[in-house]
């Protein structure tokens, strides 16, 4: 998508010199926009650990050209393929819950041998983490196409209303390589002339939503309000909301969806008062061993230092304040399981479909394993 | 309750000069504990407005103290019985939600008349006034002791184990004039040696969970954890929360409460997780003439910037950041009802309630009009 009207992917490879992956750093937006070069796979993990870069797909992309990078710094190692395979291994633990980060490393392991060469290795994974993040950026685009058709239902229902979107969190382009996966319908609906507003949940406590859902926007042209996570109920119960759009970092094949925290509280607030609610979602989020997100997918836990401190700007300079005593304690869950009776449909790129097992096989058949 | 080892209200008069009234100025907690006098009825609409003083029960006991300061200044006016009137109405457009605001300053109006000499009119009030705190202490102290016996009830169901209790907002000492609503019974339950611990909600925007309550804890020694908004309904989904308890800014006879936004969500996920959700309320918050709390009462809608700065601690001084774009749209609803059916009980000065009309009534029989 658009910043400043030049066009971004979330990763890439440097133009000039294929041996340094390039991100934009999300720490510092909406009030910096920086771009960092990567080097090493360990540039890469502290790059995912410390949120430089974030989001389902976009872990998944980081991951893919970080075994590129374990596999150009392999050269100079005793046993190239030892080194890619143990890189493979630390990156896997860099983050447990999306499950893109081990898909993709698997991926690229799977491609690997000791048989191989490293020029072969070089390139075999550098097509891999390519592919990867060119398929990211194409189920995104073709979720914006199905959402689309999903949205232009309701504005007709609507009378050419405005229609609200309620999101939470950054399921934006920034979260993938292009486009996103609950942004892609609202972009293209606004590129459509659907008139579309953007109740943009600031999710704390890293306020993916206040500072990179609402900068896309703006970008983007996309009219939008952030409120507090605390406010999507309120807005519920006064019909201010006509369907809820949120994204996934891990999805049971049963349809149970785990999201940034806070998303299962507006699943019960949409289901209480009769909005629809959908998830995003390209296909590489699902995890075709899990039935059960609740008792399953591992929960992310992370600093209370996250809910204690905020960074924003004080007279233009970027500036950290503690929000509490020094003494207070906090906890930092990072992701909580919105089970699939909340859930209305889930869009992905093949089309929208119902939360559960058989609905989600009939659109992905070669997922099936036969019992 | 204290600070510091020091017993505090959290509004007085003037130990010397019985002309000023003094409040914690709530503002700069929990970084910095400050006195603030005031001396006129601009000041307390000032301090309730711009939020030096919050709490259901505070507004109500500040706005007391108001009219008696408004009739004090009434000396110097040459119709004082009108001025202390419009004073009235001014007051009562401080804040909407609240009932205990309009509720207070009718309580003063009714006692008055123009028959009266500003002598007279500045006794009434002061009296009234000290009343208004006194009984709303006293309510809070009762509804202490009905919700230690609750708290008592879960604490031998769960043999021994810590009790966890989930509160948002401040519904502390530091809302009311002493003790609390949801925090009387924590207080008791600590003091009474229950082992409890306490997951505060931050309650964004204005983070009176973190700043106050919070706060509140750490000096009665509770232990306690703050936690994003976002991250009640995963605790409840993983058995981390005995009890929700919160307050309440107004109730309907039927048990509609007006809360801190957010509460609703809550109210949602602990209906969803069976976890019991209570409200303590001093029955002052109780609005005897509404019946359908989304309906009929009125939600207060405050400023942006509530949403898009936030004040810290920078290098030990108070700093205020902006989180957003400076362009950003932000709302910010300040309270939303939480229905009855969601709400296990309410936790009255005389007992504990199922939230509706009949059971409410039979607590409160003086209240019900004949049809």
């Amino acid at each position: 998508m658009n910043v400043n009207g030049i066009h971004f992917r979330s990763i890439w490879l440097h133009k000039s010199n294929p041996e340094i992956v390039q991100i934009i750093d999300q720490r510092n937006l909406p009030h910096e926009f920086n771009i960092e070069d990567l080097t090493t796979v360990d540039d890469v993990i502290s790059a995912i650990r410390d949120m430089h870069v974030r989001g389902a797909g976009l872990i998944g992309a980081a991951a893919g050209f970080g075994m590129y990078l374990a596999a150009l710094e392999a050269v100079s190692k005793s046993d190239p393929y030892k080194y890619v395979m143990q890189a493979g291994l630390k990156l896997k633990t860099a983050r447990p819950t999306a499950i893109n980060l081990a898909a993709a490393v698997e991926r690229q392991l799977n491609s690997l041998s000791n048989n191989l060469t490293v020029k072969q290795m070089i390139s075999y994974t550098l097509n891999i983490a390519q592919a990867i993040a060119d398929e990211d950026a194409q189920a995104c685009y073709q979720i914006g196409i199905h959402g689309l058709e999903l949205i232009n239902n309701i504005a007709k229902q609507n009378n050419g209303e405005v229609i609200n979107i309620l999101t939470h969190c950054n399921a934006g382009w920034l979260a993938f390589v292009d486009h996103g996966s609950a942004t892609a319908p609202i972009y293209a609906a606004h590129d459509a002339g659907i008139r579309i507003h953007v109740w943009v949940d600031e999710t704390r406590p890293r306020n993916q939503g206040a500072r990179l859902t609402a900068w896309e926007l703006e970008q983007h042209g996309v009219p939008f309000t952030i409120i507090p996570d605390n406010a999507g109920g309120h807005l519920m119960q006064h019909n201010l909301v006509d369907l809820v759009l949120v994204g996934s970092d891990r999805t049971t094949y049963t349809g149970d969806v785990a999201n940034k925290i806070g998303t299962y509280l507006k699943a019960l607030a949409a289901k209480d008062t009769h909005v629809p609610f959908y998830v995003a979602l390209p296909s590489s989020t699902f995890d075709w061993n899990l039935h059960d997100g609740i008792l399953q997918i591992p929960i992310e836990e992370r600093g209370a230092d996250e809910v204690k401190t905020i960074q924003g700007l004080a007279h233009n300079k970027l500036t950290t304040v503690l929000l509490t005593t020094p003494t207070s304690n906090a906890s930092n869950f990072a992701f909580d399981i919105t089970p699939s009776r909340l859930i209305t449909g889930l869009i992905t790129e093949r089309g929208i479909c119902e939360p559960n097992q058989d609905a989600i096989f009939k659109l992905f058949p070669e997922k099936h394993k036969l019992d």
